[in-house]
């Protein structure tokens, strides 16, 4: 496995695979890996002849008062994670090299970003848009590997492919848990081990919200009580859509989503919810 | 030459000419063509293995009380020609086809968008941005072939392909004109006998207005006194702008346009003024 660093080089690989005939598949991450992205990359294995991850934690996507700064780094470990996964290309760019001047045209998130984080995280989606255009145009990518987890994310990029019918196809992974049910995340080392203790809450608020769904309940009343009572970080949000659309017009599929913040760490939750089959 | 009419079809003969490793040249136009299209047809050829010709009056940079009903078409007209200049593929798609629904995510142009016709024709610039990132897209072109009749067109577009690193190279082409100095436009046709022959002062007033510039004068006053006196038509904006940043902070090129209102016809024309080998 290679570490790319800057886009000249990226091109050259990309021509060389291109020409080749073979397909790449593009994992974006802003690495400090886990299982989650690590299944990213082992689907993209099986449907594509190379895989490129991208490493880049993006400033566009943060606000002021968030933590860019100190997102979690460590590329050395990352490196080996994604080698052993088999991943064959690294992409790991400095922000000059993403960003080398101020972009004259922006790429907004409409409403889809409204709601859920976009909500509480001004501009976070345009940023994320600018990235990944900016990643599926470098690496040229036949699909392009999400996870569940962050499922607003997921949706938006699905429109923006389809809005400007970008020639790739994006591929949903599912969120990936520990045992007792907590959604892998980087942000999980900034728990203390009483709030880690407390975390599993947010799978079990959210599959307690789709039981009660289910039976034809309102499920956020009850939601909000049960993390009340069981977690000591504050409920940024607890909310229920369609899922892809994110209007409140549920069609086949809900998404029950929360956030809750910790003292370091606002953790994201979700569940999609198949009301077709029931 | 084939005319092609779904996008299906066209990813089909991309992809086959993809996988025959041959180049794209693109071609975006509204029809109605004219010299000025064929002449990049003519370039596309001579630097790429095929030639795609869009023809596509794009509802989205029209505002609403402009002339996307009665904009010039003829699409016979168009093949006959475009086949004659040597173009393989005419995409010439309905607008459902284009846009089937309406878009979730939005691309603006930026303050480039604010001088010009950008400030006459709010809007304008993003319903272009946004068809032609989907040709871009669509026909994966190595190459994009637009002329600098569209100064202001042109440079939003080279910012759109640097800021989110398009793969393909934007191409420009050297504004066509009739023998009296008239840049070829789809438009010239709405001009009555007495406006047509009044329109080469468009050409004139910008030649006038070079040489006063290079003579270290402000050639704007100058200008409008020539047009006024000279054109039934009236002024809609005669500008003086760095090219292609459209600031006002001019460096080694500049641009003189200008726009003149006349009775069903709003013609532009410009000027690019090198300044560094002066």
């Amino acid at each position: 496995m290679q570490t790319i660093q800057t886009i000249t080089e990226l091109n050259k690989w990309v021509r060389e695979v291109k020409n080749s005939g073979q397909t790449i598949g593009l994992v974006p991450t802003m690495g400090f890996l886990h299982e989650g992205h690590l299944s990213l990359v082992e689907k993209a294995k099986q449907e594509n002849d190379k895989v490129v991850m991208s490493i880049f934690v993006n400033p566009a996507q943060f606000g002021p008062n968030e933590d860019f700064d100190r997102y979690p780094r460590d590329l050395e470990r990352d490196e080996r994670l994604a080698a052993a996964a088999g991943t064959d290309i690294i992409f790991a760019p400095s922000v000059e090299e993403m960003y080398p001047r101020d972009s004259q045209i922006s790429i907004s998130a409409g409403a889809q970003a409204e709601v859920l984080c976009g909500a509480k995280r001004p501009g976070h989606f345009d940023g994320v848009l600018k990235v990944v255009t900016k990643l599926f145009h470098l690496t040229q990518a036949d699909r392009a590997y999400f996870g569940q987890k962050d499922a607003q994310q997921l949706a938006i990029i699905e429109s923006l492919v389809a809005d400007y019918n970008f020639p790739l196809s994006i591929r949903r992974g599912e969120t990936v848990r520990e045992a007792d049910g907590l959604a892998k995340s980087s942000r999980n080392v900034y728990l203390s081990e009483k709030e880690r203790a407390e975390a599993p809450h947010l799978n079990k608020a959210l599959r307690l919200g789709k039981q009660l769904l289910l039976e034809g309940k309102d499920p956020l009343p009850e939601m909000a009580a049960y993390l009340d009572e069981n977690v000591s970080g504050k409920i940024d949000y607890i909310e229920l859509h369609d899922y892809p659309t994110l209007t409140k017009n549920i069609m086949d599929e809900a998404i029950l989503a929360l956030a809750v913040q910790f003292e370091k760490a606002r953790l994201i939750d979700n569940i999609i919810i198949n009301l077709k089959g029931n």
